[in-house]
């Protein structure tokens, strides 16, 4: 794989290969792009079958956040960490090194935790560096403001579809209550909807039952509901060549990562079927508002304030997408380049001045 | 290429790789080890054919700089940058995004002038970053303190070939008589000793005629004199099969970058032949020790001091390849990696006290 031919096309901007022997540490960093603010990408441990592979993550998801932070409206970049270990293997001794290679990007690239990466690992690399998230939890965990994201998403999506701000009455079906599914049932039931749950663990879904007089379904048929809104709440993957034959919902808008099986075929599909798809990266970026506020000095005020975006931006991109004929997924693409490009014309016309 | 087998077995500990699309830039920066202190090394702008002889390159010339600032006896480590571009393109914003790049790493790398690179364009680099050297000119350039180096080493070659400080009357060839040579030239005169000098213009060797009563040869010749030291001090690459059975001279001291055509190849064959080989990248270190003086604030007395350490370095490093019955050149890689073991072990002393 030629790297320069693959960020020629991708538009990376830097990709850091940091190795050391003592402690053994192999870790790819990858900057996509940093005209809006610093690039902010959380870091995956995972024993990749190789080095082509991991990198091929890197680039990927690094790219992803670079959108996804453009469409939430906040003042970072994409970047993203994979470091190429064993779960097993992992030491503190080798999150510090890793700690070490973050810390000499001075703030260029921030970090946080993902796949394989705990809270106490994400502690131990920040005795090396301040450029982490998610290490204070001062504002009570993400998962609050990642529901309401989701919540104001539903509204959008409701609103584009149906010309109504009226909840009441509609039907929602919710893949997964962990913490974001279970506080987005919370405001879906305050207007009224009606809500249909599923759960692989019993005990979540009896709660619900008890708090927001949900109804419980099977796992395996929780995708196939009359319903008027799905909202995946759990795995990724879950749009896909299988599943999208049996959707009856026209809107699907939930928390989950990655619901695309295959971006760009998946999302065709459901275009295709005429489902409105509110775009993962988009609707779930309450989470990054969150880290990002953390990071910035927390206030709550202001952070629940940014979420708002997510409604705005999610009308934009249905515009966007039903006037120029494309997905809802390329829509927001557009939106977020047009976002970075009009920022570095700016900056452009600064320096000009 | 894979790049983590590579540095696995060359020991780097970050490879860059920086991209760029408006100004267009590639360029890859390696760090090979920053034990010693920050790495050191020059950017040099090439054409590459592709992007693996571009890291290839980086790779081999970063290692190179570690052994060099090592055996130097200066706290620095080694890398270096190399710019994937015609010499032609080369444009003031692609050197100013260059120099965004190296500003990104906070002064673990440190750069300089290199093939294809001018002091203005050093300048250029340094408007966006202070983590440069060679911008200020305090020090009157790099020649002087180089000259001085290859002048101590060749002294201390004599002392271990024929156990003598006595240098009058002893023959000296001198490849090259730019800025370097010339300075040589002044040092060996003053010692009472017989000079011989070729340069491809012939301006420079009639003005050395006049000063120090110099014997001018054709460049042809020089290499094939029966002198007692050759002192290559212009091209790279001279020490090759095809020169190496004409030598007649027991010592080998010259200031030139890369003389051995081949590292190992060439080495062994000169120690095959009795020959005394000063590695080029010890004796000529007075330049990198003229940088290194000129980030830290340059005070002319204590960097000649330092250029000494050369004298005692070379002595060092004779004794281990007649003790191990290897090459000088293996002999001086052992030396610098001793030094940095030494150091990563007191380190490690430290942190555990």
């Amino acid at each position: 794989m030629l790297l320069f031919e693959t960020v020629r096309e991708m538009g990376h901007e830097q990709i850091l290969f940091c190795h050391g022997k003592n402690p053994d540490i192999r870790a790819i960093i990858a900057i996509h792009d940093t005209t809006l603010g610093p690039a902010m990408g959380a870091t995956r441990l995972f024993p990749y079958l190789n080095e082509e592979a991991a990198l091929k993550d890197a680039l990927r998801l690094s790219r992803g956040m670079t959108y996804k932070a453009a469409c939430a409206n906040i003042p970072a970049g994409g970047g993203k960490a994979v470091i190429i270990a064993n779960p097993e293997n992992k030491t503190d001794e080798m999150l510090r090194a890793y700690g070490r290679f973050v810390n000499s990007l001075n703030g260029r690239f921030i970090t946080g935790q993902d796949v394989n990466i705990t809270p106490h690992d994400v502690r131990t690399i920040s005795q090396e560096t301040n450029f982490v998230v998610g290490v204070s939890e001062k504002s009570g965990g993400p998962a609050p403001i990642t529901a309401l994201g989701v919540f104001l998403g539903i509204k959008a999506a409701v609103e584009f579809r149906w010309q109504t701000q009226r909840l009441e009455g509609l039907k929602v079906a919710i893949q997964g209550v962990g913490n974001v599914g279970k506080n987005l049932c919370r405001h879906l039931h305050e207007q009224g909807m009606k809500l249909y749950v599923s759960d692989v663990n019993p005990v979540k879904t009896e709660e619900l039952k008890k708090l927001f007089d949900v109804t419980v379904v099977n796992p395996d048929e929780i995708i196939s509901l009359d319903v008027d809104i799905f909202a995946p709440c759990a795995l990724g993957g879950i749009l896909n060549s299988h599943t999208i034959p049996f959707l009856q919902a026209p809107i699907i808008a939930g928390a989950a990562n990655n619901q695309l099986g295959n971006e760009q075929l998946h999302s065709q599909m459901l275009a295709k079927k005429g489902i409105l798809y509110c775009p993962d990266y988009v609707i779930n970026a309450g989470g990054l508002i969150n880290v990002y506020n953390e990071m910035i000095g927390y206030d709550e005020e202001k952070a629940f304030k940014q979420v708002h975006n997510i409604y705005y931006t999610l009308l934009e991109i249905f515009h966007i997408a039903k006037q120029q004929g494309i997905t809802t997924n390329d829509a927001a693409k557009r939106l977020a380049e047009d976002r970075i490009l009009n920022t570095k014309h700016s900056k452009a016309k600064e320096i000009a001045a």
